[in-house]
C-alpha cells in the first residue's frame, strides 16, 4: 500500500432529511466532502495512507470536517486553519424524474482565500508516492489555482506521480474572469494520468468533440498531454423505464480496457461517485500500472456501490473491490 | 397566469413513520391534503394565483392545515372557521406486492356540517377564472353537496370554467342513503372537464361500460353532458416483476392526444398522483386551450414525479413540466 | 386454526439507523426476532395460537423481547428466565451491490446456558398441535441440542406434528466442536415437515448433491428420514441489472407443486424470508395437507412481502396469504 | 398479590413531538392512555394481575392499543370489538409558565358507543378482587354510565371491593344534558375507596367546600357515602420562582395519614400523576387496608416519578415504592 | 389592533439536534430568525397585522424563511428578492454553566448588499401605524444603515410611531470602519420608544454610565433624544446554584413602573427572549400608550414564556399575556 | 501542555433514546467511553497530547470506539486489535427521583480477555510524561488486573508520573474470586495521586471510615502509600426539593484546598463526571503541581459542566476551566 496525498478543498454538505426538498427542510443533515477529500477517504479504506492538504477555517463547522476525516484515518497534519468562512454546499435532493441539485455557498471560504504561500509543498508530499487533483480547487480562487500549481510543482520535483479529474464546475468558472483553458492546461500538463469525460476533454483540448470515439478523444488528450500515461472515463446509460447502469473504460497509449455495465437497481446517492470510480482506478493502478482491465473493473465495482450510499464520503472495504456477493453473511 | 380557485376539503393525514405499518406505529408524520386543495397547491406552484375555499374547525388541528397551506402562498380569505372536528384519515402504507391503505376518520368534520349558507360563493370567486371541484365533497354530506351545487352555480353564472374530478370513495357512499348518481350528475353538467376513469364514468353514465374504448367511453360522456368539453384520463400498467408506468390521453369532442408512457422505478407515493394528472392539465390547458398533447404530457410528467414526492401535496417547479434530465445540477 | 409452539432462541437484533454502516452508526434500532420466534409471530398473525418455548435473561433486554412477543399475542407462558446473557446480533445493512451480514454477540446467552432440564417439554406442549423448530438451537450449544431433542420426544409422544428448518448458521457450528450431522440427524428423523435447500439436505445425508435436482434431494431426503413426509425449499433468481424473484416448490413422497416466481422490486429486508416462506407452507398446511400447490404459493406470497418489511418479525395480516392487490384501499 | 379489574376508556393520545406545539407539529408520538388503563398497568409493573374492561374499535388504531397493554401484560379478554371510531386526544405540550392542554377528539368512540349489553360483567369479574372505576366513563355517554354501574353492581354483587377516582372533566360533562351529581352519586355510593380533591367533593355533595379543612372534607363524603371507609387526595404547592412539590393524606372514618411533600425538579409530564397516585395507594391498601401511611407514601412516590415519565402509561417498578435513591447503579 | 411593520434582516439559524455541540453535530434544525421578524410574528400572533420588509434571496434557503413567515400570517409583500447568499448563522447550544454563542456566517447576504433604492419606504408603509427597527440593520452594512434611515424618514413623514430596540452586535461593529454612536443616533432621533439596557444607552450617549440608576440612564436618554417618549429595559438575577428571574421596567419622561421578577424554572433557549419582550410592550402600548405597568407586565410574561420556546420565532397567544395558569386544560 | 496516557477498557454504551426506560427501548443510542479513555480525551480537549493504551476487537463495533476516539485526535498507535467480543454497557435513564443504572455486558471483552503479554508498555509510553489507571481494568479480569501492573510497573521504571482513580465497580468484583484490596493495594502504591472517595480509601486502607474527616482519610493514605503526594476527592450535595451541588478538595501531605460549592440546575447525566473531575484536576496539576486550589476549582468546573453533557465523552474547550458566564456569544 502507498502513501497518497491530495490536495483540495473539504466542504461541508448539508442536506435535507429523507423525503423533503430543499425549501420544505425542516432539519438539515451534515456530510462532510469534497471531491478530492472523497478519494483520500476511500484510499484510506483500501489500506493506503492517505493525506489531505488543505485549508480549514478555526471554527466549529472548520471542526467538523477536520473531525470526521480523522475518525477514517486521514493524516491532517498539512491540512492549516486560515481566514475565511468553511466552504457549503446545500443539497436538493432527487425526486423520481427529477434530478437533484447543489446549491454552492463556498465563496469566501478558507481554502478560496489561502493563497500558495500557506502551503509548504515539500513538506506536505514528504514520504508521498502519489498526489491526486481536480479542475475544482483551480476553478475556486486565483489563489486556489496558484496553490494547485506549486503543490504539482513540488510532487514532479519530488518524484510523486500524479492523478488530475477534470470535475467540471461551470458554476463556479461562471463566477470568474479568468479562461478555464488557460488555468487547467498547465496543471494537466504534469498529470500522468487523467479522469475525465468528453466535456473535460473538450475543455482541455479548445475543440468540440462531438461523435468522436473514447478512444480518439484519448489519443488526442495523449498527444496534447505529453506526461499522461492513462485516461479513465465512465459511462452511463438508461433504459426506458429508469434502469441504470454504468460502465468504465481505461486508455493507456498502446492499449485500452473496458468493463462490463453494471446495473444500479436503487440508486440513492450520485455525488462522489465519480470519486468513488477514481478511487478504484487509483488503487489498482498504484498496485499495478498494467492492469487496466482490473482497474477499470475496480473502478466501477465502487462506482456502482456508491450510488448505494448516501453522503459524500465513501464507505468502502477491500472486499467491495472484488464484487462481494448478494447474500447475507452470517 | 390565471386565478384559480378549488372547493373541497382539507384533511391531515396522520402516517406511520418509515418501516412502520398503523398497528405498530410509534409515531405519526402528518401531512395535510385533500384532492382539491393538491390541485390547488400545485397550479401555485406553477405560477397561478390559488384560492382554497372551504372550512376548518378553530383548533389547532384546523391550524396546522391553515398554516401549511399559506406557506404553500394559498388564498384562504375564504376558508371560515366552523363548528366540527378536523377531517383525519390515517395511512397504512404499501408494502412491496401489499397497496397501502386509508382509514378514514373524517364524520363530523367541520367542512362535513358547514351547510351552503356558511359560504359566500359570488365574493369568493370575484376575481377567479376557474373553479375546480370533485367528487368528494358531495359524498362527505348532504350539506358538502349543497355546498358544491351552489358554488358551481356561481362559477356558471360569474363566468368561470368548472372542472371536476371524479375521485370516486366507497367508503364516503357506503355511509350515506343517497344515490350517487343523483347527486353527481347535476354537478358535472356544469362541467366543462372531467377528470375521470371508466368507473367514474360508468358511474356517472348508469351504465357498464366494460370493454368499451377509451374514445367510446369519452364521447358517451361528451352526449351526456353538453357542458363538456374535455375528458382526461390516465392509465397505469405493471409489468411481471413489478416495474409500473403511467400514461394519459385526453378527449376532446372532435380530436384526441395521448402521452407516451413513463416509467416509475421507484413508488414513494400513490395518494395525490391523480390530483398532480389534473393539476399539469389544467395547466397547460388554461395556457392553451388546443394545446390537447400539451396537456396530456404536463398531466403525465406531474403525475409521475409526484410518484416521487411522499405527502398529499405536491412539490413542483415550473421546470418539472419540461421533464428536466436526471443529472444533477451543479 | 390450530394451535402452535415453537422451541429456539429469541434473538434481539441491534442495527444501524438508515444510511449508516455499522461502523460509522451513532444509533441502533432494536428488533426482536429469532427463526422460529418469526414463525411463531406470523402463524399468530394469520390466526393460529401461537406459543413460544425459550428461555430468556432475567434483564430489561429480556424484557424487550418478552414485550414485543406478548404485543404480537404470543403465549409466553413457557418462556422462563435463566442465567445468562441475552442474546445479540447487530446488522450489517445491505448497499446495492454489497450483501449485508450479521454480527453475532449471542455466546453465554440465556438460552445457550438453558439444559434440557430447565424445560417442562410435556407441559409446554399441552393442547398443541404441532411443533416448529430448526437447526439453530442444536448449533448455539450442547444444552441447546439436548434441550430441542427432548422437546422433539414430547411432541412426537404427544401426538404434535413436527417440522424442521435447516437454518445452517456455519459460524455458529464452527465454535463448537461437535458434528453437526451427528447433532442434526435424530432431530430431523422426528419431522413429519423439512424445510432445506440443497445445502442443508447435503449436510443432513453427508454428501455432495451438486447437479442433482431438486425432485432427486427431495427423495433421498424422504428415504433418510422415514417419517417426513414434505420438504419444502425455495429458489431466488438475479437478473443482470439487479432484478430478483423467489419462487419455491413442495415435494411429497408421491407427488410436488412449484409456485410462480415472484419479482422483488424493492427489497429493504433479506432476514426472516425465509422464515415467512415456513409461515405460509405452515399455515396452509395444517388448513389441508393435501393442497401442495396451496402452500407452496401461500409461502412464496409471504416470503416476497417479508422482503418489503424491516426488521424480523413478520406483520402480516390473513390478506397477504391471497396477494391483496397494488392499489390503495380507501 | 391481588387480581384487579379496571373498566373504563382507553385512548390514543397523539402528542408533538419535542419542542413544538400542536400548531407546529410536524409529526405526533402516539401514546396509550386513559386514567383506568393507566392505573392497571401501574400495578400490574408492581406484580398484580390486571385486567382492562373496555371497548375498543376493530380498526389498525385499537390494535394499537390492544398491542400496548398486551406488551404491558394485561389481561384484555374482556376488551372486546364494537363499532364506532377510536376515542383520541391530541396533546398541547406545557412551555414553561403556560400549562399544557388536551384536545379531546373522543365523540363516537367505540368505548363510548358500547351498550351496557356489550359486557357481561359477571364473567368479565370472575376472580377479580377489587374493581377500579373512574367519573370519566358516565361522563362519556349514557352508554358509558349504565355500563359502569352494570360493572359496578356486578362487583358488589361478586364481593369485590371497589374504588372510585373522580377525574372531572368539564369539557365531556359540558356537552351533555345530563346532571353529573345524578349520574355519578350511584356509582360513588357503591366505592370503598374515594380518590378525589375538594372539586369532585363539591359535585359529588351538592355544595361548596371552600375554606373547609381535608378532614371535614373525608367527614362529609363519609356522611354521605357510607359503604366508603377511604377517601385519598392529593396536594400540589409551588413556590415562587416555579418550584413544585406533592404530598397526599388518606383519611378513614376514624383516623388519617398524610405523606411528606416530595420535591418535582423537573417535570415532563402532568398527565397520569393522578393515575399513579391512585395505583401506589391501591397497591399498599391492598396489602394491608390498615396502613394508611403506607399508602399515602407510596400514592407520593409514584405520582412524583410520574412527573418524570413522558406519556400516559407508567413504568414503575416495585422498588419505586420505597424510593431507591438518586446514585446510578453500577 | 394595529397594522405594525418592521425593518431587518431574516436568518436562518441552523442549531444542533438536542445534546449535541456544534462541532460534534451529525444534524441541524433550521430556525428561522431575525430580532425584527420576531417581533413581527409575536405580534401577529396577538392578533395584530404584521409586515417584514427585507431582502431575502431568490433561492431555496430564502424560500425557507419566505415560507415560514407566511405561516405565520406575515405579510411579505415587500419582502423582495435580491442578490447575495441567504443569512446564516450557526448556533452552539448552551450546556448548564456553560453559555451558548452564535456563529454568524451573514456576511454578503442579499439583505446586507440591498442598497437603500431597493425599497419603497411611502409604498412598504402604507397603511402602517407602527414601524419596529433594531440596532441590527444599521450594523449589517452600510447599505442596511442608509436604508433604516430612509425607513425612518418614510415612517416620520407617513405618521407612524417608530420603536428601536438596541441588540449591540458586537462582532458585526468589529468587521466595519464606521462608528457605530455616527451610525445609530440619526437613527434612534426618531424614535419614540427605545429598548434598551445599560451598555445600549452608553453606546447612544458616548459616556460610562456605570454605576447609575436605570431612572438617571432613561432621563439622560430623553434629553438626548426628545422626540423619545419611553424607555424600556429588562433585568436578569441569577441566584446562587443557577436559579434565573427576570423583570421589567418601563420610564416615561414623568413617571415608570416596574414588573415583578419572574422565575425561569427550565430555561431551553435565550436567542429571542428580548424580543419577546419588546413584543409584549409594543402590544400593551398600541392599546394604550398610558398603562406603563401594564405594558412592563406584558413584556416580562412573553419574555419568560418565550425562555421555554426552542428557536427564533415566538408561539404566543393572547392568552399568554396573562399567564394562563400551569393547570392542563381538558 | 503535557503528553499523556491512559490505560483502560473502551465501552460502548447503548442508550434508550430521550423518554423511554430500556425495557421499552425501540432504539439506542451508540456513546463510547471507559473512565480512562474519558480523561484522555478530556485532556486533548485542554490542548494535551493523548494516548490511549487498550485493545478493541477487529470487529465493526470495534471500530465505532476507534473512529470516535480517532476523531477526538486520540493517539491510538497502542490500541491493538485482540479476540474477544466488544465490551457494551446499557444504560437504563435516570427519571426524575429515580437514579438511572447500567446493565454491564462486557464480559469476554477484548480488554478483558487481553493478556499482559498483549501490551509493549515501555514502548506505548515513549514520550509519555503521565499515565492515568483506575481501579475498574484490575478488576475487570485477572489479565487486566496483571496488565494494569506492568504499565504501571514501566511508567515509574520511565519517569512518567502516575494518577490512580478508584472507581469501585462492585458488579465486576462480585463476579471474581480475587480479593480487591490485595490486587489494588501494589497498583495505588505506585500512585502519585489518588481520586477517590471514603469508600475507595476504606477498601484500600482494609477499614472502616465511616465518621472520619476527609483530612483523615487523606492523612491515612498518605501513610498507607508513601509515593502518593495528593488525594483529590468531590462531594455532592441534595437539597430538599432536589437541587444538587457538588464541590471537592484536593489534600497534599501538608496542605489542602477546598472548591466552593457549583450547583447543577438541570442534570442531564451523571456518568463521566467523576472523570471530567479528573481532568480538571489532572490538567491544573500538570501545569502547576502546587496550585491544590487551582485544581480544585478547574475539577469542580468541568464535574459541573459535564453533567449538562449526554455520554461518556466530555465536550471540553480550555475556555470551561475558567467557567465562561452564562452569557450568549454573539
Ligand atoms: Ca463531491
Ligand atoms: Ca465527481
Ligand atoms: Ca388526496
Ligand atoms: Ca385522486
Ligand atoms: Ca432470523
Ligand atoms: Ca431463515
Ligand atoms: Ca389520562
Ligand atoms: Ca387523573
Ligand atoms: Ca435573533
Ligand atoms: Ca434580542
Ligand atoms: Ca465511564
Ligand atoms: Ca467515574
Ligand atoms: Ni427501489
Ligand atoms: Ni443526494
Ligand atoms: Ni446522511
Ligand atoms: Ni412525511
Ligand atoms: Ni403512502
Ligand atoms: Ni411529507
Ligand atoms: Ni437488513
Ligand atoms: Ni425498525
Ligand atoms: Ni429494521
Ligand atoms: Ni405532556
Ligand atoms: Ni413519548
Ligand atoms: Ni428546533
Ligand atoms: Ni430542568
Ligand atoms: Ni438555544
Ligand atoms: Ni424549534
Ligand atoms: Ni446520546
Ligand atoms: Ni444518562
Ligand atoms: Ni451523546
Amino acid at each position: 500500500m502507498a502513501t497518497v496525498a491530495v490536495f483540495g478543498e473539504i466542504l461541508l454538505r448539508l442536506a435535507p432529511q429523507a423525503g423533503a426538498s430543499l425549501r420544505r427542510a425542516v432539519g438539515l443533515d451534515i456530510h462532510v466532502g469534497g471531491a478530492e477529500a472523497n478519494v483520500a477517504v476511500g484510499l484510506a479504506q483500501l489500506g493506503h495512507a492517505a493525506r489531505v492538504i488543505s485549508t480549514l477555517p478555526a471554527s466549529a463547522l472548520g471542526e467538523i470536517a477536520r473531525r470526521r476525516l480523522a475518525a477514517e484515518g486521514i493524516d491532517l497534519t498539512h491540512t492549516g486553519a486560515g481566514p475565511g468562512r468553511m466552504g457549503l454546499y446545500f443539497h436538493e435532493p432527487a425526486a423520481g424524474p427529477r434530478g437533484g441539485g447543489v446549491l454552492y455557498d463556498r465563496a469566501g471560504s478558507a481554502f478560496a482565500l489561502a493563497q500558495a504561500a500557506a502551503y509548504d509543498p515539500a513538506s506536505a508530499l514528504i514520504g508521498v508516492r502519489h498526489l491526486h487533483i481536480s479542475g475544482i480547487s483551480p476553478a475556486v480562487s486565483e489563489a486556489g489555482a496558484e496553490a494547485t500549481l506549486a503543490m504539482v510543482a513540488a510532487a514532479r520535483e519530488g518524484g510523486c506521480t500524479i492523478s488530475f479529474d477534470g470535475n467540471f464546475r461551470a458554476s463556479l468558472w461562471a463566477t470568474s474572469a479568468r479562461n478555464p483553458r488557460d488555468v487547467l492546461v498547465p496543471l494537466v500538463a504534469q498529470a500522468d494520468l487523467i479522469f475525465g469525460n468528453h466535456r473535460d476533454a473538450a475543455l482541455l483540448l479548445g475543440r468540440d468533440l462531438l461523435g468522436e470515439s473514447p478512444r480518439a478523444v484519448a489519443l488526442a488528450l495523449f498527444e496534447a498531454f505529453p506526461q499522461c500515461s492513462l485516461v479513465a472515463s465512465t459511462r452511463r446509460e438508461v433504459e426506458q423505464g429508469g434502469a441504470q447502469f454504468v460502465g468504465a473504460r481505461i486508455d493507456a497509449r498502446d492499449d485500452f480496457a473496458e468493463a462490463d455495465e453494471v446495473g444500479l437497481p436503487h440508486i440513492v446517492e450520485r455525488i462522489g461517485t465519480g470519486d468513488a470510480f477514481a478511487t478504484g482506478v487509483l488503487h489498482r493502478w498504484l498496485e499495478d500500472p498494467t492492469d487496466l482491465g482490473g482497474a477499470a473493473r475496480a473502478g466501477v465495482a465502487l462506482m456502482a456501490l456508491k450510488h448505494a450510499m448516501p453522503g459524500d464520503l465513501p464507505d468502502f472495504t477491500p472486499d467491495d473491490l472484488y464484487g462481494a456477493g448478494a447474500d447475507i453473511q452470517r
